[in-house]
């Protein structure tokens, strides 16, 4: 009993030195939830924030292999552990750096998986930070909930979705899951939404287009963009080359761009409503 | 401790009379997981066999939404629960029938979670059947692990997975996981695997294409067969038409019906095996 509370006390301490921290999730998985939290990362750190993305995916991580890190290992000093530096701006944590080799499957039961979680949260040397992005699991279930309780005052959640209708029962669920926990939404963010062929320009909507516009909308909920299908994002995210640096006049990058203006303006409203 | 034991003892007598069980997995959500067990499920009965499908996705349960039974809901009899019938040959068991609403998270704990999964199997009235095909959660956790060690003789999984990179590091821990559970593998689907634009009819890569097949050749096991990315299948999924019985001449339909001919193959084999 003592023992868990030192942990909870580390964690509150450790992230004490974060002024943002904001969680990514998904009702499903699969809608492209880590591809756009490394280029949020990416693009906050960019713009000369202090930036740290926690990628805690447990069974799936897929944060350093789209960040083109993936055989690098985290220090592991007498304070705790050093994260993985990817560029001065940008540090990353993620169970794949733990892993003997990649494809190793964790099949650990809940209470393994918060060891390890809450490891990431109290003992890596986060450092002061402007901005933690927390990548959640996709779902609703045990680990995104014990994450997000473990974490104090997050200052926000940016829910990700693909535009078709099967997609958007699950958004749904994420939404009046974040509402249940108490944590203010940043917006929803559109993934996949549209596609022009590279051959003839003309769009298809292979995924749709305009479903989580509309979920916003039935919730109140801010709209923060669309980004469109595009297999440069796909190349980007496996090669290692984060899209939103080497493609920065495309559609896609500047949905990005206009994300991380969202963010900045959500965080500033709660900043001023903090100082009233 | 006898009520667990009496709850483990129904289940294997639920399922003593169903003659083929096939697990439906991916490392990673949003693959079509559920897209292709709905459709192989259809095609099965199509072709005379009666045929059982559960739902085992308690978070993002989309079944019911693909085959257009959301509003149907299962009858509570002294025997147990009855399954939602979806042709004469076809009965459909899935968390999204028991919920009161569909926007409603279902946050669990793991052992709340288990005390359903085991109602599904031991309960559910699924009588006689030739194939009870299980769409599993998506990854390597909890949920598919209980699922998978509670179904006594699995007669195969199909792993499905989406073509790039990124993707492929998760089937090939579903691989492992499988193989680590001793349950035969039927085979890897590799779905949304290209794309032909209907205005150009020139062919788009946007998930790449082929690495399923790549896998399935590094782990030495049968490849079942490529799904392309047809916005018509994401069109079926939200209407609640299957997308085999109404495209029955498409390229993605043809793919669907050799997928159904390798189950057919793989459980013969077995039976073959058996009766030596």
């Amino acid at each position: 009993m003592d023992k868990e509370d030192n942990t909870e006390l580390n964690v509150i301490k450790n992230l004490s030195r974060i002024k943002h921290k904001i969680v990514i999730l998904s009702g499903k998985g699969g809608v492209g939830k880590s591809t756009i939290s490394a280029n949020l990362a990416i693009g906050l750190s960019k713009k000369g924030y202090n930036v740290g993305l926690l990628d805690s995916d447990i069974h799936g991580p897929s944060i350093p292999k789209i960040l083109g890190i993936e055989e690098n290992k985290p220090d592991v000093t007498k304070t705790g552990m050093n994260p993985v530096i990817v560029n001065p701006k940008l540090k990353v944590m993620s169970m794949a750096f733990l892993l003997p080799e990649t494809d190793t499957p964790i099949i650990w039961r809940g209470p393994m998986k918060m060891g390890v979680i809450k490891q990431f949260l109290g003992e890596v040397n986060w450092g002061d930070l402007d901005y933690l992005l927390i990548d959640l699991p996709p779902g609703t279930g045990d680990e995104p909930l014990s994450i997000a309780q473990l974490i104090p005052d997050i200052a926000g959640a940016i829910i990700v979705t693909t535009p078709q209708d099967v997609a958007l029962v699950s958004v749904r669920k994420s939404v009046n899951f974040v509402k249940k926990m108490n944590i203010p939404v940043v917006g929803i963010v559109e993934n996949m939404s549209g596609f022009t062929c590279p051959h003839c320009n003309k769009s298809v909507d292979i995924f749709k287009t305009g479903g989580g516009l509309k979920v916003s909308k039935d919730f109140l909920i801010p709209f923060l963009g669309k980004i469109p299908l595009d297999p440069q994002i796909v190349e980007s995210g496996d090669s290692g080359e984060t899209f939103i640096i080497e493609n920065e006049t495309t559609d896609s990058a500047k949905a990005f761009k206009d994300i991380i203006k969202n963010i900045e303006k959500h965080v500033k409203k709660k900043e001023v409503k903090y100082t009233k």
